[in-house]
């Protein structure tokens, strides 16, 4: 089944603005990505990365101005069967790309923080995606209304996806793959404050 | 093996206090406990409750009021073996509680998003808490030291403890149970603005 990592490659990560400067956002996006371009190979896939700007990888890229949902609903009208990971999920391992795929189901759908869909598989030539407002409430909607048989997956490494600042103390406590080693060496560090713990450069 | 399932009783979830009154915050923490429990016993369990006062819930009750590390570091060194789910994880399910007793480890973690500890399996006679800061951190530490065999579960829904206003969406999202039920009989509904999903009274 082909696999797709769609980034944004033009301005990444903005909502990581406030701590990281648009150089940068560029070298964490792309240290996310190694992260989850290594787990993906580690579950035995190939897979390719979508950007709307050229970013460096270890993949194939495409570079494809559209906006997400055309691009993934083009996609998924021409091949019929499809998996989606986003690339900003340094914490996924082998193990949960395996989880991922295992589900004997036409949709599989992995939940993000907060209402988004961080990945899918399809194995329904209809299933289509949308990917604004509460996601995960539309892509269970329409897998539905198709009579496609369709499950979630219940792992906090796929639902961990890295936008804002209070998200980056995920990464320095699960990862010591690529995302992880940025930050340190970056000057970021874990402090715990009032039972909160946070992401904080020294 | 002993399950135990901690709860604050008397002024319990202090951090919803911007959106719930007391009485408010007593009975969602209730309906949060009554999904844990049946989450359990769906996997085969009879937990156990301790409450540093007394709650209304299907499960025997034992009120103690030793703070968290001292009560449960004592429930560990008089049984040996011990399990420990907190009440305020309302999206347990009973495959998800499968999935923390399985792996055959001395020590099984659970992480919460933030650096918490939302469940643990303790097989092993020496393996002590500390619930403090960041405890998933000082949990593999304590562990390790011991030269436990240590593994840690890929969950979102033993990570998604329900603390702060902002959590409340992912209870809206997700779960079908009391808490739910409770939050959309409160008027609490999901909202979509900017990208975040936010749980907000009507």
């Amino acid at each position: 089944m082909r696999l797709v990592v769609p980034v944004s490659g033009s301005d990444p990560k903005t909502r990581l603005s406030p701590v990281l400067t648009p150089d940068e956002r560029r070298e964490f996006t792309e240290a996310m990505l190694a992260d989850v371009l290594r787990a993906l190979r580690g579950a035995g896939h190939s897979p390719e990365v979508v950007a709307t700007a050229s970013v460096a990888c270890d993949a194939p890229v495409t570079v494809d101005e559209r906006g997400l949902d055309s691009l993934i609903n083009a996609l998924l009208a021409e091949t019929g069967e499809l998996a989606v990971v986003m690339a900003d999920l340094p914490l996924l391992t082998p193990p949960t790309v395996e989880g991922l795929f295992e589900p004997d189901a036409d949709v599989v759908l992995a939940p993000g923080t907060g209402g988004g869909t961080n990945a899918f598989v399809s194995r329904h030539p209809d299933f289509r995606v949308d990917y604004h407002g509460a996601s995960i409430l539309d892509h269970r909607d329409i897998a539905r209304e198709l009579g496609a048989n369709v499950t979630e997956v219940d792992s906090r490494r796929l639902a961990t996806d890295i936008d804002e600042p209070e998200d980056l103390a995920e990464v320095l406590l699960h990862s010591d793959g690529a995302a992880g080693d940025w930050l340190r060496n970056a000057g970021f560090e874990l402090v715990v404050d009032d039972g909160r713990v946070t992401a904080e450069r020294a």
